[in-house]
């Protein structure tokens, strides 16, 4: 049962799959409550056609691929990559109206990118920036996986990590976490968190890795920097350096992390329906870019990480649908998911008011560099 | 959940078993959302009660047959055939009102039918004919599935066979069945759609057939003449013959198949709800009628063609549900069911447009013969 | 889906769980709509806290126990077990809005009662009493079984014994239980049945204790007394005796039981939902205390029993739920489970009418010596 109304914004880019998901066989996705169906071209194109038949709504998905077309598999009806469609069983005439919605698609760092709202509005330029994912100084895999909650609920947690304590106590948690100071700031459509941690105790995960990379044993200086793209993307920049080796920024100096050791935590979320998301994530690291093993015990390192707060999100979702006309109080600790839900609500809003006539509006991205 | 509204009139005759399934044992079932318990008097006699207590609503097919008569699992309230109660425990005086609904039926064909809507409008003459089901001239058999759709939408798979090219391709379907033309006719409780192949090469399955019965290798005259009598019974006249054999109908002349095989698939579908149907099939044919190993072989692989429509007709349901207020596109394909649904929508409307005192209406069946 | 609007007095005790289910971890139950954590500090004390986490709702029961405090598995705010904050995550103010809501917890009798209604009301004096669960002279055992059904039903089931002969027939059920007459009287808060079946053939169950016991075998004076207090508890007073040893009272006469066997089956039936309920149960013996096979024996017989009645009670909910219009008649063996209705309602009655600034209504218990 979805519970929870819809509440996001259609005029933007969201991850439908990893690049390696799709290939010359028909997979469906339902991205934002659109039911779509993802093939490639033999040319490798990928495509995102509407997942139901214009004649009697048989999902697409079920159909084959004949050449760069898409036959239906109940009467035979032939779409092509534009949704249009190319042959009726025993008639001649194709009724012109005779075609499925087609949708935007950006292949950009190992994602495909669907835009479910106008078309015209879907610029490239806007799809979030995870170079890191595809970046020869930085290795790293990922996985995906399908949550039972509304995707903001994932956001709320990546932009709190004071949670690592309670949640993630024997991997990459500890009670400097939940102590230490943050920094809160934001722009148009972005919201950043920064937390250091000077010269603590490196939590089980982070002490193996700066002993693996730089046989360094003892207190770090670590670091949090989560920053969030409306509505559903957040980069959070991980790492620890031996205490007082220069890593922390000060003043106008943006500190050398070159005794340290770096991670991105690459996530976007989709929302699937009101309440259910598909949650997209990788661990890309700077050190030890060749070591295969490496890369494939933090990916099922991230994964039993990330299992942990599945569980936790699930049980909040229906305890949220068990409260619908609850009232949610704000810690210190929320301010950065507080900023994130503002820029969502910010998006919804401005299209909701688009009025008929009036230019549709998108929030602009600035990007550094 | 049943999110489709139930369509279906009332005062029809519906299969509600196989004539085997019905014993000395309660069996439950469902017939357009009506909950029915069956099971047979000592002398074999058919009897058909509403499956709920008159006292505290269990239903009466957990209780156990005493015997004419059934008695509830939970009190020990006793019911006859007609569904009067004649025993109550603790008490001597039986409350008038102390009765269940009882069901008129008919045992016919193999099945046994069921007649959901006012009784006294009951003729048996009106149970469609079925009777090669049960014919000496024919062998035969079948099954019942249970299919989580709308029983219309068996019906207009059923109307329209080109999806066989489709769905069933490695056995019963070609190109020649998407390609040839038809001609669809109706009466005004029935819709014919006919189709001759001529000339073509037989699919896996009647090759099979027609060199196995009659020793013939080659290109075949084949034939689909459906028959819908509303508001859910569809034979379906089926074979092959030589191509040139003489089997093709030229003006007075029927045509002679004698040369040929026949066979006749007759399927008939009963509502459960709005969204779920027993679906009954069997397949009779007339020829080599002592073969026992044939019977078997062709039921099952009927079956397996079967459960390929139940697939795409469970995916097809559940898109409908999805898109509640889908206006549908009708191709030239759609001729037979759109007729077989027309006559499904007069006998609702019938049925509803009754004035009180104005007697209701039965459409009429004229049977050739 | 719920389907069943709730019908329960909120101010009553009502059993949580069975003293040895709570411990030094966390139990989620819930009663009456209301989801709880239940758990004990370190000197034993019980403690019954709402299970959702002021700040974002996750249950507490995810969470952990330090000392006396429960830790939330999400952000680690820590409530004392009067349901107050202590603690929060990166901050030094506690709102002091933060707390969850505490219910009022009796132990006796061997089960854990709650409270759900208003606190100030909640007088330990008006637990049921269910005293021959641990009392020296009786010995015995029980379970805990959640049935999927207004909880009214299993009382429904208990007012009327009748049932036995048709659901239980193998074990304590024949026709003399649906036969004999019985007594049904009534008090504020209270509703009990009499029966009386004098020179009967004992049925399996107690032909087995009484030959065991007693060494008697031949026919037998049983007794039921049912005897029901609002909103949810029945006791029944059971056992048989040698026929004419004196154990039916006659007038001023109370009988003398001494040469039969005489049991307690202990009943309190919790509401979770309205259509989901927490039955416990506990069957007393007078004899043979110190046989822990026959207690082993008894409780996994009754289980047997019980799981007949969850059956057919199930199958009862669901067939009420498909009739919500459904009015019930009544037969002469309901007059017992129509006095219970009564009484509940009446305190349902009694709560809604409540007006604000009139003094809430506790229906007064009297009991006996």
């Amino acid at each position: 049962m979805n519970t929870t109304p819809s509440h996001f914004p259609l005029n933007a880019w969201y991850a439908a799959a990893y690049d390696v998901e799709v290939g010359r066989s028909l997979l469906a996705r339902t991205i934002c409550n659109q039911k779509l169906v993802l093939y490639r071209q033999i040319d490798g194109t990928p495509v995102a056609l509407e997942d139901a038949c214009w004649h009697r709504l048989l999902p697409l998905s079920m159909g084959r691929l004949e050449g760069d077309e898409l036959v239906c598999g109940y009467h035979g009806l032939v779409f092509n990559a534009e949704g249009r469609c190319t042959h009726m069983p025993s008639q001649e005439t194709l009724n012109p109206s005779a075609c499925v919605r087609s949708f935007p698609v950006v292949e950009q760092h190992r994602f495909l990118w669907i835009w479910p709202g106008d078309p015209s509005l879907a610029d490239p330029a806007l799809v979030p920036d995870l170079h890191w994912n595809q970046d020869p100084e930085w290795a790293g895999d990922g996985k995906m996986i399908r949550v039972q909650c509304d995707y903001r609920l994932v956001v709320d947690n990546l932009m709190d990590l004071t949670h690592e304590t309670f949640v993630h106590g024997s991997s990459i948690g500890n009670r400097a976490v939940a102590e230490a100071p943050f920094v809160a700031t934001h722009g148009e459509r972005t919201a950043t968190v920064t937390r250091w941690m000077e010269n603590i105790e490196a939590p089980p995960f982070w002490a193996g890795q700066i002993q693996h990379a730089r046989g360094h044993v003892g207190p770090v200086d670590r670091w949090q920097i989560i920053r969030f793209e409306a509505p559903c993307t957040v980069t959070i920049d991980v790492g620890v350096a031996p205490a007082g080796s220069g890593a922390v920024p000060r003043g106008e100096n943006p500190g050398d992390r070159s005794q340290g050791v770096n991670g991105y935590v690459l996530n976007t979320i989709t929302p699937e329906t009101g309440n259910t998301c598909l949650y997209f994530w990788a661990f890309a690291r700077n050190y030890c870019l060749d070591e295969q093993r490496l890369t494939h015990q933090l990916r099922e390192g991230v994964a039993t990480i990330f299992r942990e707060d599945e569980f936790v999100l699930e049980a909040q979702q229906k305890a949220i649908e068990e409260h619908p006309d609850h009232k949610f109080y704000n810690l210190n600790i929320d301010a950065g998911a507080m900023w994130a839900r503002r820029l969502i609500d910010r998006m919804v809003d401005a299209e909701r008011s688009d009025a008929p006539g009036a230019g549709p509006t998108v929030i602009p991205i600035r990007r550094a560099g």
